[in-house]
């Protein structure tokens, strides 16, 4: 989605009678997509009640579900956009009108709020209006086979087969995933039907709605709808909706052990990681659509309408991360999760948390800073940093047979499911890497060694343990405590020489640092690396959060006329100085001239 | 503009009478600038009819005339789309429907004309518009304080009072070059007034028919209409736009001695050429409004959506060049014309003469051939070039008082006007710099030196010589023959550091060289040039012309670990081996698989 700030939003109830007198300003202003921002905000604070019980945010929690048991309409259907524009025109644009979309994340609210409450109280909607979609798409004769233009209902739908077991919620996701993109015999696909039935002609580029996003008529791979996800090798289109819907094509088949979606699902996870991700974990090169570019074009800044890398990208990418990890346990998932976690999606929070960024671009300049916002217009970010915040849990652990998987070391305790044991994991990562781990009652653990840690120790009793797939297996055992230690030791990052970059970056750990003129008494634009020359530097505090620096030796070019843009002269070095690096996620948040960069030259 | 290749085109003679039926379909189709199309094409026969009389196409210019006559309505208007679509709403939309850019086109082919026959068909009716033109608009009190959404007319008025000396023509001009951008106590400028006067608010983004060029609402920098020309210091905005603007206020400026044009118009040009301009000489880094981006930030490749360098945008520059030439004679303007000419105007065409590109790119992809067209449905460009190349004399010599300035040297035979002087230059240039120059006659001659030649060598009397801002300046004399060369050897070109461009371009003379994976047995993707190794290949026939190729030394890079988007570990390098590069204008010619790149790595 296309973001623009907005400093104030209006509220209003709406019920689903509210169908004829609505004022016009706020018709006018009406987003089809403004529901899911109820949805996400209402899953998101289910997440942090369940740890931190709040009488005045449960009320406010119980007060949107009563909003949206009044709002849906008799027969199931929920939806305030069409309820107020008309409801005759429901299901006539799935392509555009985000209703399927909205109403996945109703079912997402739902798991949480049923997860915190049993109530019951959203759940009967939930099942209504599924039903109701269920009546209405399909690929049963009468049935209109149409899907989402915007995947999310597929991850919903999944997610609460999962925690209720009902079949109608698999059937529904699975038709929306296989059906998605199948060409009838003239080639053309939902998108097409729906617009010819509305008296459209869906390659009518001149009334086209679209434009702005697409790259010609009928540009369906922006909807990863283009051909059907078991012929789909490479991925296009706009990220969010792309990740949305590898997340939930990964979840279908750990439940349906769908072969052909998983051999897709495995070369479309090679063709984002090898050849479109941002060293950052951000997705989306390409402004135009929000979305995947031509692989290895990687451009590092705003400037240009390049470098989108949508903080929703990034909070997509962790999601399919932590449903391939539960497909397969392999420690190349959770690496990526890690990337994405600490750089791409941290930075997109103000260390005030209050401010948000909606593109996290690689590179800023001197005289033009990028500020965070305090709220979107389009506001799909924000809610989606409280969803996964508030559920980090689910990224930290997850369940493998018997075993405990600790993906993430972060400071946490985890009530194993169906099991009295508890595991506690202390450490102060992602600056110093030695990871306590204590459990009471009886536990079998895998632990994620990262690929960045050249090596790793281990204090405390490992008999009998093995690694594979990049984790550390322990075998059963009671009441347990040791410490493993990884070294984050700061080193110099290549990007594949078909990036066309002949730069450096700088990580630690899994944290992409980079350089701000704030701290740096040189031209950062000009600033040449000396390679082998890396350690930490000082602690930084920056607001009342403290960073572990990255000190590295550098020059400043010059040029041999500075005023010249092309010159048969090669460019002059100047003296060796040292530089101060910061992590990416720690950009911006403390004034300066804006110039800010991942990538630098390198001598 | 915005082009995509169209098939065919569909021709209907329009007359002033063809206000009620027309054909739908049509219609639909009918663009509000095609007009311009039948003036440009008209211009430029009336070029080559200068030199080369052929009956058939004197037959269909004059036809042209007379459809140009017929199409005029009794009070002077002329624009097909408004005699179709309904004349009523004429002059309500200068912002987006081209009606003083069409007749900006139409008076450029008047001149032509004129030139030609001097027969006064279409002067009339040109004078007849011009009238009602400066009816409606002006600063006088009653008149609309309008001006063009797309620069030209400007152009076309000043080039017309030079033929003919009427003051209106240059009262006009004046009046839109100096009114654009001006805005009243509400901060408005004259599109938000005519937004208004059409019932729309100019800043509804949801309802903006610009929406797909424009960055926000009310984005004037895109037509160069944010601000008074003189408050302007940097060049934004749509890069055609742009550069017929520059052209024109140029002749304001030497017409008019207009000294705070004249200040604004020298920063414009360091901005463009010391910030924002290709190395071949393109111009607009960002597709999105077809124009210039951020400083320093000029991606190479159309996959990002950036590189756009519109053929028309290098067009548009050598004519700013011209005009700064014909201002001031400096080489630094014949510098820059030479390499828009050679490099990023003239690989517009294919070596068949007949297929264009409206974009020009620094690098394509192997498996991914960017063809030329034969034609576009927004068919600026091509009509464009015709203007060019049978105007090129124009570019070739320009006269200052009493000399005939030489700024490029290409095989010609100028008829030195108001004297009895014929100056004939014989050379091979690009490929061999030797210049034979001779001239029968009184003559006075000032020649350029250009500024990528490290010396040059003459061989005839050259007493009385003296250089002066990049020009040979020889005194008056009868019947001369000389020699002069350059020495134009192949050389490495370096980007400003600001440019994050570790990497090398070559060129030799003016020309900018690239290599192409069709004379090529590496990856080109992964090619690494050493420093100080060039020198003149084998010539190279290309279709039915002959060039002169640079060989480099380089080697192919080799990634630690190839299918690796990051890597800790640092490129390796192959073998040195030699590596063809061909003239940048020769590309894409020859099949192959589409890699090509004007900048490499360097060692």
């Amino acid at each position: 989605m296309e973001g623009r700030p907005s400093s104030s939003t209006t509220c209003k109830r709406i019920s689903s009678k509210d169908t004829s007198s609505f004022e016009p300003r706020l018709t006018d202003a009406l987003q089809p997509f403004w529901d899911s921002d109820v949805y996400k905000a209402t899953e998101a604070a289910c997440y942090f009640l369940m740890r931190h019980p709040d009488d005045e945010m449960m009320r406010i929690v119980e007060e949107a579900v009563d909003n949206i048991r009044e709002a849906q309409h008799p027969d199931g259907y929920i939806n305030s956009y069409y309820t107020v524009r008309g409801i005759k025109d429901r299901w006539t644009n799935l392509r555009d009108m985000h209703e399927l979309y909205c109403i996945g994340h109703l079912i997402e609210a739902c798991v949480a709020y049923e997860t915190l409450t049993n109530s019951g109280r959203l759940l009967e909607p939930v099942m209504k209006v599924v039903h109701h979609i269920d009546s209405v798409f399909g690929s049963e004769p009468g049935k209109k086979r149409g899907y989402p233009g915007h995947q999310e209902i597929e991850i919903g739908l999944l997610r609460l087969y999962e925690f209720t077991k009902h079949p109608i919620l698999l059937k529904v996701a699975e038709y929306f995933i296989l059906e998605r993109g199948k060409r009838d015999s003239k080639g053309e696909i939902y998108f097409d039907k729906e617009a010819w039935a509305r008296g459209n002609d869906p390659a009518d580029w001149d009334s086209f709605e679209m434009r702005p996003t697409y790259r010609m008529p009928r540009d369906y791979g922006y909807h990863q709808a283009d051909r059907p996800l078991v012929e789909t090798t490479e991925l296009v289109g706009h990220s969010v909706r792309a990740m949305y819907f590898m997340t939930a094509a990964t979840d279908l088949v750990r439940l349906t052990k769908n072969q052909g979606i998983e051999s897709s699902l495995k070369k479309l996870w090679r063709d984002m990681v090898d050849k479109k991700m941002y060293i950052t974990g951000g997705l989306g090169s390409v402004r135009q659509w929000e979305g995947f570019g031509h692989p290895y074009v990687l451009g590092d800044t705003e400037e240009g309408s390049v470098c989108y890398a949508e903080t929703c990208a990034t909070f997509g990418l962790t999601g399919w991360c932590q449903r391939m990890l539960r497909l397969h346990l392999n420690s190349e998932y959770a690496d990526i999760m890690e990337i994405g976690l600490y750089n791409g999606f941290l930075g997109a929070v103000g260390l005030d948390g209050e401010s948000f960024y909606y593109e996290n671009p690689l590179r800023t300049f001197t005289g033009s800073p990028k500020e965070r916002s305090r709220w979107f217009q389009v506001a799909c970010c924000p809610p989606n940093v409280a969803k996964l915040l508030g559920n980090l849990g689910a990224f930290i652990f997850t369940m493998h047979g018997r075993y405990v998987a600790i993906h993430l070391y972060i400071g946490s305790v985890l009530e194993v499911p169906s099991s009295d044991a508890v595991v506690t994991v202390k450490t102060k990562a992602p600056w110093d890497w030695e990871v306590e781990i204590t459990w009471t009652g009886t536990l079998s653990l895998a632990l994620r060694i990262p690929g960045w840690a050249e090596n790793y120790t281990v204090n405390g009793a490992m008999a009998g343990s093995h690694v594979k797939d990049g984790y550390l297996y322990l075998a059963e055992r009671s009441d347990g405590r040791f410490k493993i230690t990884f070294n984050p030791r700061p080193r110099f990052m290549y990007a594949n020489t078909k990036v066309g970059k002949n730069e450096v970056c700088i990580m630690r750990g899994p944290l992409v640092y980079c350089i701000e003129d704030v701290d740096n008494d040189v031209d950062i634009d000009n600033v040449t690396l000396s390679e082998g020359l890396l350690q930490d530097g000082a602690q930084l505090r920056i607001l009342d959060h403290e960073v572990t620096t990255v000190e590295a030796r550098g020059r400043e070019l010059k040029n041999a006329d500075n005023s010249k843009l092309y010159d048969s002269r090669p460019w002059k070095r100047g003296e060796k100085k040292y530089l101060t690096f910061i992590p990416y996620y720690a950009r911006a948040n403390r004034g300066g001239n804006g110039g800010m960069r991942v990538w630098c030259f390198r001598d």
